[in-house]
């Protein structure tokens, strides 16, 4: 919401989408986009075509790799438009993406954002979801180059994100038996701050909430990470988006290998803890929307990737659990004395649902 | 809608979205792709990472250019599910990205398609989806690579199309004062077809009839004739997805030039013309989804293009206006004797509202 000076500026602070033509609109995030692009990190790439013809045109250097991802948030679905703020809405959006392509050890480079938006959105409020955008692009250093607006009863926002992998991708599918299972950073906060906004919690009441809350609004893909440990020789990994169970199942699916997790191994977000005490592991093992990565791989590999995570200044990985011959994508949860647990009680199955 | 049997076969004809698991549901459009990546015209790319990891992976050829292009269509606002073929709805969807891909001078090359789906959609219906987007993709050439389903409470579909130029690529902004405007094939049949599905038509009752609507719902975007106008020098084109005159409009907005566009000379679909009598001009003019090429170039440039068409046996452009000194973005239609013409009475702005 942030912004209402933008619209006041032109006594249009009311503006709807309905009111104002196209070349209006589009000429407003060009000029909102364009101002960003000037800054310095960010030249503009020369001979790129951007917004404004009937495709994003670019050139990659020669033997590079590109990759491709897309997804889509949909009001009342992922996020309710009544509760989530506009600029907070679009840095989501795109770094859900942005997590995708650094899962695949690529660096994200250009982005294109379609909008479903009832015709009664406000024009400040799609600048906000625009400035959102761009202060993700900005941080991470690509652009926005393209990008469509539709009519549609209800909002929704549709990104693909175009990477480049200069070298070496991670894979989902090349985890073989023996390797072990390792994580960035710490899990659930994201799933944490979700569940303190849905009791209706409007500022929050300590610091803790505020980082749970935070985790929630603006993950921060794993991009240098990713780049890092690819680099280090690490060529098995995925995005955690939809809890450490779940995709672990996913991993274990891909590579044609069983998945154990140590229980006690997993990073708690020490935030988590202490707000939610005993619950905070469980919601650290299933809760999604952490956008760390899981990798496997020999040990030795993870100890490389581990030294060269420090000597970026960046924190190690985490080792979670290992790769079996047990049923590909079957997950056990072991507790110390490597006993099974079982967790939530039901099959695991459910994380995978098509409904996000 | 076409394949019940697809269903009956393993006696879940009615299977709905939420009823199968992720997986059976990516395995089964994943069998439904396979089968067709197999057909001996298109053999799959070797080292493309396709669906199932976080991103699509590929490896441009040295020097070439990559372009992409996105667009959605919302039930009840792009089409009505109720009346639509699932089937038909997967190849328009397609089609309207492989048209501006083609409008940019390049070849489609993958697509990538992001659901959102009411959880009752059908499973059989979603198949019948796919299978029209492998109608449009087999025919093209290119792979489906990549998607997403997300659970949304309309339906809409929304697509990315990554395409290669090449040599050279078409762009709104190279006309200039002077350069002639030409289309590519006979324009307003889509229109037609659509305004004779919104009578409630259920069945043709001529031939002219079934050609409108087989043009609305399966329009054939003009990759081949792109490539070769570019091939022979033309550099500044876009398709025809709005009507000629509010795209004409933005190709001058964009090339900074007026627009003249002769009323005679707009080549109206034969069908059109024998169905709608008088009002047939007026709807080849302003109709949109005709997917037909919009381009400008000197006249001698023209010449060239349309020998090059018809030694690919390719129909030749039609002539239909020019660029002018006029207000960037101005379009005029003149009458055989140069009069300006009050076409529909209002702005031609009109035809650049953020509605499609």
């Amino acid at each position: 919401m942030g912004h209402p000076s933008a619209g006041l500026r032109d006594g249009r602070c009311d503006a709807r989408v309905a009111d104002i033509g196209e070349f209006e609109l589009i000429a407003r995030l060009g000029r909102l986009l364009e101002r960003r692009d000037t800054d310095p990190l960010q030249p503009p790439a020369s001979g790129e075509i951007g917004i404004g013809d009937d495709a994003a045109l670019w050139t990659p250097a020669a033997g590079q790799s590109e990759v491709l991802t897309t997804d889509a948030l949909v009001d009342g679905v992922h996020f309710r438009i009544s509760t989530t703020s506009w600029r907070d809405l679009g840095w989501k959006a795109l770094a859900e993406n942005v997590s995708d392509v650094a899962a695949m050890g690529a660096r994200p480079c250009r982005a294109f954002v379609t909008l479903g938006l009832p015709k009664e959105t406000r024009v400040a409020d799609l600048e906000d979801l625009y400035r959102g955008m761009q202060d993700l692009a900005t941080e991470y250093g690509f652009r926005i180059a393209g990008g469509d607006t539709v009519s549609s009863p209800i909002t929704f926002v549709s990104v693909a994100v175009v990477g480049s992998v200069s070298r070496r991708e991670l894979r989902r599918a090349t985890g073989v038996t023996g390797d072990v299972l390792a994580v960035t950073g710490s899990l659930g906060a994201s799933a944490g701050g979700l569940e303190l906004l849905e009791t209706g919690l409007t500022a929050p009441r300590s610091e803790d909430e505020a980082t749970l809350i935070h985790a929630h609004r603006r993950p921060r893909p794993r991009v240098r990470e990713a780049l890092t440990i690819a680099e280090a020789g690490i060529t098995c990994g995925m995005d955690l988006s939809d809890g450490l169970i779940g995709d672990s199942q996913r991993l274990g699916y891909a590579s044609g290998v069983g998945v154990e997790i140590d229980w006690e191994r997993i990073p708690v977000s020490p935030a988590l803890e202490r707000t939610f005490g005993r619950r905070a592991r469980e919601t650290a093992a299933a809760g999604g929307e952490d956008y760390e990565l899981l990798v496997a791989g020999p040990n030795q590999s993870i100890k490389r990737a581990n030294a060269a995570l420090e000597a970026a200044g960046l924190a190690p990985l985490t080792i979670v659990g290992r790769l079996t011959l047990a049923e590909p994508g079957s997950v056990r949860v072991l507790d110390r004395e490597g006993r099974e647990l079982s967790i939530g009680g039901g099959s695991w199955q459910h994380f995978g649902s098509p409904e996000r």
